[in-house]
């Protein structure tokens, strides 16, 4: 039997990464150019992620909050580098109205708009301006807060969840008394992003700081956590910014010391997207669909009862709604188990493959047998096969009370067990040994697209100005950037690829989305 | 000592509501007009309202998704009705691009659409062109989902939380196989909406089905909950439309029947929104602040621990951190108990009557003399005062044991209190006395706008066309409207006020939001 994919990932992995987004369920493009319809089971993997990270925003003492949609075009002009940054790819809104003229619905010439609106890009510049109005004194600080809410960046070349013309996000946003507790705090956010990319979407990641040409607009320091694609390439897969003083000298927010006197605040700003289930989809994803890791997959158990018609359906049935009931009381991964029972009145082995494609960690059928017998015959999504991959898949069997017993560490099993694959191809495919440019060159040089490509953990010795140019340059000639440079830095770097200076921190390079 | 707001309900009830939203912490304005910006405090309110419908709309077989922000404006040309009912009042992007001309930043003409493209005021047509591709089968019916989402539709005359030119909403999308099915939905969720607006709102609604004239651009039948508010006037808390097969012919949503013929969809949306928190304030509030009800309150029990600098602060710290430990450990009202220590460093006096104006439930203080003597002394929001309102607050006082044994009732308690007040409120302010025209018009028509009005319900002959124009027309000079015609119509109604023929059912008139 061949992968229940129409392509695979050696094949092609850009029209892999499609079809399992199309095929497990996850999201379509809309008829709107660059922006997509988040289907139920995408949807369902998104408030898992929304939950788990909200979870680790409040324990750390941020609030939510909600600020407008729509910002006045002037806002983005008061921060020099910000407007420079995004002023390239946003919707503007001129009118506030539509009306039929000449039988024809238009934009409402009596309605256009003294000043134009831009549909937020990010909304640094809004809570700013509110920043100012409710900070007054030190005792106001630090001011933590966080909103979840859609973003609008025009896309020429869209890409579903990886790069869309509207995407969902958090952004927090964070003011501070002084540049210490506004680093502690860009570092913090850092840290919990790792952590959540690494327990909770099984999705190792390299944490490091972004380098001058590749800092948010406005920012002094831009931090990453990068992750590893199949395909090799990083993926950025979350950013935490200390914007030092900028916003507040651009937007005079300003708080009464303690001695009276007045100070401006160090504010910071910090970031994931729906970007993040491309990740997950690029991490884990097979050559039969999408594997979700268990803490976000939307169902953990599916249950697929296999009914004819026939008198044996009630024994079926009653034996799947029980073990439902039953592991839906149970824990797993610090909450109670997500089964799901499929009654779908389709063949079971269609349901089967379409839940192996959507990525469903366990897959049980129920046959009259296995209802007779108190058994439960199940597919583990991570471990299909006994044989090669695209072969018969791997039913085990256990007896219901066993399976039971078994089922919060089967979850945490196959949680553990997808981090660990990733985390081996990451360790992996890090070369450190190439120390010169013309070894880079020649590792990435290669023209054939298709060979995987890792990261090259490097030396530089941070370069600046025209001479950080030609750097940026020289890899772009090889579509390559600097994706950050690792915080865990060790030794003596050695010499600059680029500069043969002495090299003052290890950077990564590689391809990226 | 006076009230804790610097005006009361009576005074004057839009300037008291604005008070509350601005002193309890809820929202203000923002630099784009009729935009607002949702607080903290107000916030998580909304994140209690979403949580606790999400889980009815979960447990009635929904699922979430998400549409796109932005709407070809071609789609809104789709359905006649809706396009009339829609098109006065929308964010119309026409630009996707900024750029510094003449150094100012403008929209860049190079960066024309070609075509506008809406910000969504609802979505219905984007929906329905999904159903249109995802819909095959009878198979695949019915389909039920629901996306929480922002919507914009431009507001003249903006109030907080009321009507603003973004808000936030869900709205339910439906498709069914006939009209019995869409229906069952169609009122299946308005019971859903009074129940939830009843059981965690607090707030006592009336159901019923909109007549012609109030309908949603584009439905056959629309229903709606009606809340009362203080001032007497009547607030629609949410909305359920049946639109019968407009949209499935404007968008061609059919589907294949077990028959094998082709059949037309049946299609139902449903909405409620963040207007739902000004029907809160508008409910509960006094003239000390918002009460708000412990189903929703962000933090259900405050603890003040009074701090002097003094040897005795160690005890009271530690007395504080144990009670809010205990008490976070109980459950009231279905979830756990939600106490909140607030330690900023300003007056206890201040702080009190800061929660007072929020609305929190319980307010405990804490001295050195609790801390030693083991009490518990607390204010209940919902019985501030034992003389009359605005005199010396009625501070309680109970063993920290009995305290803790009795959380979860008191909590209780003062969610059912709110509920019967509002709930004897609006029993006894519905008229159902007036059956002429003469006397409802005598009774609204006093021009004192402060005396209350509540309701008038009353019988009609459910005119059309000119007639029902010429109802709407008397209607409007004094200000009123239908509101709805209450689900529980009792026996035979008598003649119509209006036209004078026999009437054919019940009716309520009254002022609006």
């Amino acid at each position: 039997m061949p992968n229940a994919l129409p392509i695979t990932r050696s094949e092609n992995f850009a029209e892999w990464y499609q079809a399992v987004v199309r095929l497990a369920d996850m999201a379509e493009t809309s008829p709107v150019r660059g922006c997509m319809i988040i289907k139920p089971w995408g949807w369902g993997v998104w408030e898992r992620i929304q939950q788990q990270l909200d979870r680790r925003f409040k324990e750390t003492g941020h609030q939510n909050c909600y600020f407008p949609l729509l910002i006045p075009m002037s806002f983005l002009a008061k921060e020099a580098e910000h407007v420079e940054g995004f002023a390239k790819e946003m919707a503007v809104v001129t009118h506030h109205r539509l009306k039929t003229i000449d039988g024809k619905l238009q934009p409402d010439p009596d309605a256009k708009l003294e000043e134009p609106l831009i549909v937020r890009p990010t909304s640094e510049t809004i809570i700013g301006d509110a920043f100012q109005r409710w900070i007054q004194s030190y005792r106001d600080l630090p001011m933590l807060l966080n909103q979840w809410a859609n973003v609008v960046r025009w896309e020429m070349r869209p890409r579903l969840f990886l790069r869309t013309t509207e995407f969902l996000w958090q952004e927090g946003h964070t003011a501070h008394a002084d540049k210490a507790d506004a680093m502690r705090e860009t570092r913090q956010m850092l840290e919990i992003y790792r952590e959540f990319a690494e327990n909770v979407l099984a999705m190792p990641v390299v944490p490091g700081e972004k380098t001058a040409n590749e800092r948010f607009p406005g920012a002094d320091n831009t931090y990453s956590i990068e992750a590893m694609m199949q395909d090799g390439k990083a993926l950025q897969a979350g950013t935490s910014h200390y914007l030092g003083t900028h916003f507040a000298e651009a937007q005079n927010i300003r708080y009464q010391t303690a001695e009276g006197g007045t100070a401006l605040c160090h504010t910071t700003s910090w970031g994931v997207s729906t970007r993040l289930i491309g990740g997950v989809i690029m991490n884990h994803g097979d050559d039969d669909g999408l594997r979700l890791p268990p803490a976000i997959a939307p169902h953990q158990i599916v249950l697929l009862p296999i009914l004819r018609d026939k008198p044996e359906d009630a024994e079926v049935s009653a034996f799947t709604d029980g073990l439902a009931r039953d592991l839906n009381a149970l824990m797993a991964l610090g909450a109670p188990i997500r089964a799901f029972i499929d009654r779908k009145p389709t063949k079971a082995v269609e349901k089967r493959w379409d839940w192996v494609r959507r990525g469903a960690p366990i897959i049980i059928e129920i046959g009259p047998r296995d209802a007779a017998g108190g058994n439960v015959t199940f597919l583990r999504r991570d471990q299909m096969y006994d044989g090669p991959p695209g072969g018969k898949a791997k039913m085990q069997t256990l007896s219901r009370a066993a399976f039971v017993g078994k089922a919060g560490s089967l979850l945490e099993e196959i949680q553990k067990s997808l981090f660990d694959q990733a985390a081996h191809r990451l360790c992996d495919s890090i070369r450190t040994d190439l120390r010169t440019w013309n070894d880079i060159a020649a590792y990435f040089g290669a023209d054939d697209d298709k060979e995987f490509k890792g990261w090259v953990r490097t030396a530089w010795s941070r370069p600046t100005g025209a001479e950080l140019d030609k750097v940026s340059a020289q890899l772009k000639e090889l579509a390559l950037t600097i994706r950050n440079a690792p915080l865990d830095q060790r030794g003596d770097p050695g010499t600059c690829v680029f500069t043969g200076k002495p090299a003052v921190e290890e950077i990564l390079i590689a391809r990226s989305y």
